[in-house]
């Protein structure tokens, strides 16, 4: 961490860059380093390939966030929350001289000069609140409310198995800086519209429960009905996880016609990614997914196949 | 808090009562409690009438707790969570020569020689924590898991607007000390039975918008043909206000036919309590109750009306 410290100390101008997709811990982290870096007099530029998701419009200062490198150049490139540039939508981009990766997921790949990866770690708002602090900046109510929102959504507000003592003496650090808890929570979770609802109720009502499997779907067809697409499904697939007798939960989406994206969830040590793997997708232990082709009735076989050898 | 420590330093025996038809707050607090007078070599008893419930099985010495006063004298009664011998189940028992009172409830009357009640903690695990620092006593694993329960349930682990600094900051430190956020989580929210996931799944399928409220109800014959009682639908009532438009959730429970249990949910500055008063019910600002008598649609349009006054 010292030699990055240096880095950005001794620095003038600085790009820093997230993963494409951003989630709450993506954004809040770049939003509160890029800050941190313009109270030392910085020129920075934040950048996020596909921009604020609506969701995300409630983190302060969230509009300097751009879209856009075209022509640009820095000395200094900082990954956040993410460790390759593919992954920050910045294939081919040669706009910088130094590279920085500061990130808390399993590493792909051997980019960065400099580099910070500490998959332990819940959150990478964790490691840019304590690089914050190394850098002798005072936290601002804007850095606080963002960083809180990155360390919420990955904990899932200190509820996850990763919740660690310094997450949640991160979160009283940053309530006694201005962070709003009861607000951060409920932008990140009371935050559906109607028709989410709608699709959430439907699918409900035709969910199908197979031992301690369970499985959801949405047809093409329910889409459309619902004026909905794929994206208003976050986090549908964690709710069956509330039976106690449930260790997966499956929700397969269809995207195109016969094209289903499965999203797969499990309890304790069931590893989802194995199959997700099999199937030619990828992911973590708890958290994977997969793209299965065909009927939806053969779709589900097939994943079936694989989760049941699993949770015998 | 002064007076208090002193009392209990000097004391010899306690009985520490909390709650009927306790929470995690009522339970983690008063074994927290318990185990800590222990450690100093009190004689100490705790009483629930109503025992320890299922979902709570998982604190750690959850047994210590009796449901018997029976013949039982001691020197000092300490009420946990509550501030009324009424409310844990102690009306005309006598047998105890002072009382103590520590809570985070509006108080209820005039009962205690020494209180410390403080509506601003969101929980009373918070106070007890206090307290057991003060008393010297070191926390162990047993008193961290159950009294992180405490601070968990009342703060629905840090997401209601009453999370304050404090309040992660002794989560931090519980979790130093032993306790888990993780498991206590899961014990927490992901311990529905099947049926119970079929009944919400019913109610789900049948819930009515009206504006910015949200019905949903549970008759007699859905408690029956699910094998499901009242008591399974804790926490139901929350789930509508995912709906950002959602200002208000009301469940309607028919407990014997024609007798609805109304439980009133609001976001903000709604005052929901005001509606469950007037019908002859009561509770806090966002989460209160009431009974009305009737036919579902008579029941529901006496309290529409009600609620509608209060979000125009």
């Amino acid at each position: 961490m010292k030699a990055i410290v240096d880095t950005i100390s001794t620095g003038d101008d600085f790009l820093i860059a997230t993963h494409v997709n951003p989630d709450g811990d993506a954004l809040g982290s770049a939003i509160a380093l890029g800050l941190a870096l313009r109270a030392k007099n910085k020129n920075v530029i934040i950048y996020d390939r596909d921009g604020i998701p609506d969701a995300y419009s409630f983190l302060p200062q969230n509009k300097i966030v751009t879209k856009s490198i075209e022509g640009i150049n820095v000395q200094t490139l900082i990954l956040v929350d993410c460790n390759n540039p593919t992954r920050a939508g910045l294939n081919g981009w040669a706009g910088y001289t130094q590279s920085l990766v500061i990130d808390h997921h399993d590493t792909d790949g051997d980019f960065g000069d400099l580099k910070f990866i500490a998959p332990d770690i819940p959150a990478t708002g964790i490691i840019i609140l304590r690089l914050i602090r190394e850098l002798g900046v005072e936290l601002t109510t804007d850095m606080a409310q963002n960083l809180y929102t990155a360390i919420a959504l990955d904990t899932g507000t200190f509820r996850f198995a990763n919740t660690t003592a310094e997450a949640l003496r991160a979160g009283a650090e940053l309530t006694e800086a201005g962070a709003n808890p009861g607000l951060v929570a409920d932008r990140l979770y009371n935050n559906w519209s109607k028709k989410q609802f709608t699709l959430f109720q439907k699918i409900m009502g035709a969910l199908e429960i197979s031992g301690d499997i369970c499985f959801m779907n949405s047809p093409v067809a329910l889409f459309k009905a619902t004026s909905t697409t794929l994206e208003d499904t976050e986090n549908f697939v964690n709710f069956p996880l509330v039976m106690d007798n449930i260790k997966v939960s499956v929700f397969m989406k269809e995207s195109d016609p016969g094209m289903w994206r499965a999203s797969l969830r499990s309890k304790g040590d069931i590893n989802v990614a194995a199959i997700a793997e099999k199937l030619g997708g990828g992911g973590h232990k708890n958290a994977s997914g997969c793209t299965v082709m065909g009927s939806y009735k053969k779709a589900k076989s097939l994943l079936l196949r694989g989760l049941k050898s699993l949770t015998k």
